[in-house]
């Protein structure tokens, strides 16, 4: 029996201009810094002892979980990162707010991106402000220009089931720090979510979320530590 | 050519405090964290390019790895932890001040111990109060009890040798944060350096050492990177 415990980095500047962000790099905010703290203090109560840390190369879930490291006395973590646990890339959308996208795209156009499991917006235009694609961080990768929820998890799972899920499977406990959309990705695929359920499960953010998995990463138990922000998991 | 970075950790709450501190695990002091700020400013001015870095598993070093990767824009780096880049283990005089440690052992005895090279001060009692052997960290390793400068670097070179100078010798950048004796036990090997004279070297806090090396690692040029604190490098 292995624990897995997801965390959705903190409030970061973006989430609180309303700002599509997907894969720029913006940083935590002061409030996104107090919930990474929270989380280290709960995940240090919880009495979990883990092995290793995976994180996305974005700097909102690197700087929740050190922060979290620090607060659980445990800087020392192993810690991998990697792009493919990066949020969801919302190509053309990428630094919009939402009056800025309705007025481009219409309401109702912008909820189909946002709520449908396979639309990926239009893609990021080549030299646009918020193109990543010439980022250091991912020099000679090929790098999608925008993804659809489905396309998030088909390159989030291959990640996870070939780095993390032997380790699990091995009785290691692990804690992943990443997004909202990437780790839905690991939720639609550990709960069985249906396609047209997935994008209504919403994972708070900066509050833990506690799985037990059994040898075939079968879901025995799930809880989000802070039971007040909690929302409504997916059954199992 | 590669080009490889050494940066010593910045103050901390014993080098404040004049206490034995080998692999005690204390934090840094906000002098500490000021001075790896600047030493992230000043990488980042630098342009050097890292494709990774190296770090011991003790708080003081990591935080100031992670505090200069945030100022230089490079938290998402490949980042590796290891014990074998830990402080030189001071045995049973961790934990102690100048004062205590003259009481107990003696002014002449003391010099001796952080003088010579290859005389190691007595091994930390099983069960002390300063003893890091039950550290979850450190489980199933192998730790010592205590170290001479001599056997601090017959852990970091095998360590440094397997898995870093390698990268190096392939030309790539790398960036190392640790310790003034695991530090000079790297100094020591790359500027060959005399066992008598090594532990005359000091490497100042929180000032990165930039050193360029050929494809066998032959040093080509050396500097610290903030001149005013900079201390005499060895001949190479």
């Amino acid at each position: 029996m292995a624990k897995l415990v997801l965390i959705r980095h903190g409030q970061s500047e973006w989430n609180l201009q309303n700002r599509f962000t997907g894969w720029w790099d913006v940083d935590l905010t002061e409030k996104g810094v107090a919930e990474a703290k929270k989380s280290g203090q709960m995940l240090a109560s919880s009495g979990v002892s883990f092995s290793e840390a995976f994180v996305s190369v974005q700097k909102r879930a690197i700087r929740t979980l050190w922060i979290a490291l620090e607060e659980m006395g445990r800087t020392w973590l192993p810690v991998t990162k990697d792009w493919r646990l990066n949020e969801r890339h919302y190509g053309g959308l990428t630094g919009l707010n939402k009056a800025e996208t309705a007025e481009k795209h219409g309401d109702e156009q912008v909820k189909i991106w946002r709520r449908s499991y396979d639309v990926p917006p239009p893609p990021m235009e080549k030299g646009a402000e918020f193109d990543p694609a010439n980022d250091v961080r991912y020099a000679g990768l090929d790098v999608p220009m925008t993804e659809s929820l489905k396309l998030t998890l088909e390159r989030v799972m291959p990640y996870f089931n070939s780095e993390i899920a032997p380790k699990l499977k091995a009785g290691e406990n692990i804690l992943v720090a990443a997004h909202g959309n990437s780790l839905r990705a690991i939720v639609k695929d550990l709960f069985s979510v249906a396609d047209d359920v997935i994008t209504g499960v919403e994972i708070p953010t900066g509050n833990p979320l506690l799985i037990e998995l059994d040898d075939n990463l079968k879901v025995v138990s799930a809880k989000y530590l802070d039971a007040d922000r909690a929302t409504e998991l997916p059954k199992f």
